[in-house]
């Protein structure tokens, strides 16, 4: 998606290490109007599939997963990282390591939002080595549901999420797909 | 708001205490279509004061405030609860009571994103004890910018948060004003 690849050549960063610095339209400060065209372009490249709800994991999923789920008139939930007092005593949890903390972050869904049978479509910000989204993929196949695809706003080829994911046998669909960070360059595969 | 009014009736649970229970379309689960809707409708009460940006708090903050943002055409940024490591060392931080955790939240706010001078539109879920909208309007203090209104999903009177937040001098509109939620009632105000 051009609009988003030229955005990421504008205001993003490369921090070195592999760390795209995106917090003035993605993930801190957000871009409402950008992330409107991501949304409505994850929808159209999904629009195939029947899915029944986008699950994503808080925090930085939630813009891009509700602005998709707009799009394909279909409800969000969000993975929660610690249990708020109005969800049931049981859920399901599983535990993701964090890429950016380097700790283990609990992602958490209550049955009550997650059913059996459901279509899903995965939705996040990054696609990097694929834990998140595999812990995503971990609590749908708890909950009986059925995986259907995977969505990312920008994919970092070089750590291997694609690869670790391919075994679902979804669409992987990324918008900005990122080859190399090396040496300060940011260079797009797509 | 009667659309979000309607639902609460239908879908939200008081589950005393003055806890309501609106994870099925708000704060775990999201409906995409009614946030959008009350984006909309958030945007119209302040399409006047001439907001540069809405500044929120992360998690259930984001949704409604990217819907307003998006139908305002500015961004939004939404404060961090712990600090990335994308963020520079110095940022504007404050605490606030979390409310349904009995326990101190930081709410963290990069300088490149809030900046001196800039109109802001503080955007959240709930207007309940006004503790973490009170922080967002420090943190828009801190940085030298201008509070201009504060908007919410859903407020509860009872909770006084308006009456403490109405020292800032600025319109404060909820779509949907609960003014009692005792022996399992949810009766409105609006």
């Amino acid at each position: 998606m051009q609009l988003l690849k030229d955005r990421i050549i504008k205001d993003g960063a490369n921090l070195g290490g592999g760390i795209l610095k995106v917090d003035g339209f993605i993930n801190h400060q957000v871009d409402a109007v950008l992330m409107d065209a991501c949304g409505q372009e994850l929808a159209s490249l999904f629009k195939e599939i029947g899915a029944d709800k986008v699950l994503t994991a808080e925090i930085s999923g939630i813009a891009p997963a509700v602005m998709t789920a707009r799009y394909l008139n279909i409800p969000v939930v969000y993975a929660r990282k610690t249990k708020p007092i109005t969800m049931p005593e049981t859920v399901y949890l599983t535990t993701a390591p964090s890429h950016t903390r380097g700790t283990m972050t609990e992602l958490i869904v209550s049955p009550e939002f997650l059913c059996c049978g459901e279509k899903i479509l995965i939705i996040d910000d990054f696609l990097a080595s694929g834990s998140t989204i595999a812990g995503l993929a971990r609590l749908t196949a708890a909950a009986g549901a059925q995986l259907v695809g995977i969505g990312a706003l920008v994919e970092k080829v070089f750590e291997g999420g694609r690869e670790k994911l391919k075994g679902l046998g979804v669409p992987i669909e990324s918008l900005a797909i990122i080859s190399n960070m090396d040496d300060g360059k940011i260079v797009f595969s797509n």
